[in-house]
């Protein structure tokens, strides 16, 4: 954070370590507050922001982050993928808090690059098995009826690394392929029932104008449940990567189903076995078979602070803890932490709006005595499911996989606050 | 919308009214879809986004709105303020929708420009009538337990100029003074029992760090109450232009006491009389005298779209209408809708997160019949408040007032489906 070349900036150290503010520890454990030090310039000096006019309202119509928070960026991983384009990058949620993700930090994941679409060239078929097929322009759409939800959409291969152990230092990019925003759209079921969904129409084809066509199959139950054909997130319109003009929105299910620029909607009587069902987004079980339809994303949690990228430094004493969880089965009902790796487990504090598949924020307070710790969390949601061990689910499923990693995130605190990711048994 | 410039953008005049798409209107009043055209070349030809990679993940590490979007900005009126540095944009209400304003669009208000703070030299001072005097720094704020809660935040002076009539022609500017997010940020009375306030103190002084150096008392019973410290918006940092590193959030209050750049509480037995709460932020009544401490935010709507700068362009049938309503005393329980200028009243549909002073979005779809319309909104909150009639208001508090206007807005609608802002008694 120290900038050299800034001259304004008053160095950091030299006023907590120099003893300018007296260092004078209040009484109580939970005292952060220093008592007032009548030697620090940055009380008893008129600042430069103080003294001088800052910039007025003109030079920037659509806001951007202050320059001190340059380094708070989406990331991509280069060895991870063969190139940029179907690539990936990860939500920064170490320097993140609430549940909102704001639209300019939601992850990318990319099979064809990002489509550049004039919204008024952009069309959505519906067509199949159908009374009448039909196509929108994004005009038609905005007069049907809308809705808007605050969901999670987490890319099946978050935490994908972790199968097969501890890799990527920092939750950024063990859990970053996630983000929560609050969607505008019309319901799917409004859309069919326009169209007319014939008897035999159990299934629905889901399909993209990108360059990699993206096609993925949604069983009619889920089509008519909760689904939206979304063209709002956070109040404004969708941004590029994430399907500008239009997407759907799956909730709770993998992000992969969440088909942006989505241009056509086709019914039919079975599942189409696309590329993206079967090849991928499927799990290698250890007899070589494959999980087949694995759409739910299961009861997950991660601490994002203290974690690799965000270290203890301000050493012993009143710390906060917090994390997210969240499920593709509802509401979290609870979130469980321990500092000794599951020695003993503290029931942490939940925080916020608890929205169904939603991401939901929870804390735990403590004083940290500068010792070791094995910083775990474990989610479990208003169905009863509990997030399992990541030895739990290898029992099951092998070491094979790619996705549905819903593990339980293990954080390794030294006695000088740094922080790394460790599997312990 | 329709760019010459762009040869690969498809007129859409040719389409909708050249009868390519064949124009067939389904049955149903509700029917917005198309029956399918086999000559359409945007579904029967492949498109270049469809045909070509697109651009990969790493080029804009935080990202930025469609270049479509280029037209949802915040927006000044130059003729409003004398100049830039203390002045006012505006948010896009009429371009937005759900309740989150995403943090490059949230209006912002200046009386000494922005001022630009390095956090680890900020610096907050709580003093006056406490135990123990104290200084803290953002590393040390961090260290309390904190909260995440949404809350609208509204300019006192918001739709300050339509106290003299009908005078600005969009939403933008009759109400764009008005934005809400999820805050996070330490309870202010938990800052206040760290220092210990003394028996005597009743007010608190919340002091910028800004050239302006904004300056408001607060009442402890609010302080103690619902009050936030917080530093965090939407999930990331605040903007610099909403008080960077630090501000006060103040639920349901008038904007103004929401101190940015916080840097000094100070705990007294009276109110401090400052220019901002004794010149300013008082609205003069006809008999000369001024209302004093005029804090809440009265329950208030308004017509988002239509509205004069989202006027109706698809002609007759179904209409989204749609808007926000908002009240510093809770959450709205109704909101009524009129198409003839309060001749006859419909309930609009309540959609979202209900949140205690927080922005809620109405619904209110209708079939329009091409005649003109005198559009009106009417909230009513949990506590049974009403907004009141511009007449009404004026019947009470005259028309010398800049601040606290919650009174119906009026939009009429032509039979081309322009709009305008006026006034009806």
């Amino acid at each position: 954070m120290e900038n050299p070349e800034n001259p304004k900036q008053v160095g950091r150290r030299s006023f907590l370590k120099g003893g300018l503010m007296g260092g004078v520890a209040l009484a109580g454990a939970a005292t952060a507050g220093k008592a007032m030090a009548a030697g620090d310039p940055l009380i008893t000096e008129v600042q430069d922001w103080n003294r001088y006019l800052g910039d007025g309202v003109d030079a920037n119509p659509y806001g951007t982050p202050s320059q001190f928070e340059a380094h708070v960026v989406r990331k991509n991983v280069p060895w991870l993928t063969s190139d940029a384009i179907s690539s990936i990058n990860f939500t920064p949620l170490h320097a993140l808090d609430g549940i909102i993700t704001p639209n300019g930090l939601c992850f990318e994941r990319h099979h064809g690059g990002v489509a550049v679409i004039e919204p008024t060239a952009h069309r959505l078929m519906i067509n199949g098995l159908v009374d009448k097929p039909l196509v929108f322009t994004m005009d038609d759409l905005k007069r049907f009826p809308r809705e808007n939800k605050v969901y999670f959409l987490e890319c099946a291969a978050n935490s994908g690394m972790e199968w097969r152990g501890a890799q990527l230092n920092g939750c950024q990019f063990t859990h970053g392929m996630l983000h929560c925003v609050m969607y505008t759209g019309v319901p799917l079921r409004t859309i069919l029932a326009e169209a007319g969904v014939k008897t035999e129409g159990r299934w629905l084809l889901a399909e993209g104008a990108d360059a990699s066509a993206m096609t993925r199959s949604i069983p009619m139950e889920k089509a008519l449940d909760d689904c939206l054909v979304a063209f709002g997130m956070n109040g404004e319109a969708l941004r590029a990567e994430q399907g500008y003009p239009l997407r759907l929105v799956v909730p709770g299910w993998e992000g992969n189903m969440w088909v942006k620029w989505l241009r056509r909607l086709e019914v039919g009587d079975k599942p189409w076995q696309q590329r993206e069902e079967t090849s991928k987004y499927t799990d290698l079980l250890p007899d070589g078979k494959s999980r087949r339809f694995t759409w739910a994303m299961d009861v997950k949690s991660v601490i994002t602070n203290p974690s690799p990228q965000a270290p203890i430094k301000h050493g012993k004493g009143p710390l906060v803890l917090s994390g997210l969880a969240w499920s593709g089965q509802g509401t979290i009902k609870r979130v469980d932490v321990t500092l000794d790796g599951g020695r003993n487990w503290h029931t942490a504090r939940l925080d916020g709006p608890s929205l169904p598949k939603a991401l939901h924020r929870f804390y735990y307070e403590f004083d940290w005595d500068g010792s070791e710790l094995f910083l775990q969390s474990r989610a479990i949601d208003e169905q009863g499911f509990i997030q399992p061990t990541k030895d739990q689910l290898r029992s099951v499923r092998g070491s094979n996989s790619i996705y549905h990693n819903n593990g339980i995130q293990t954080w390794y605190v030294n006695k000088d606050g740094g922080i790394e990711n460790v599997e312990i048994s």
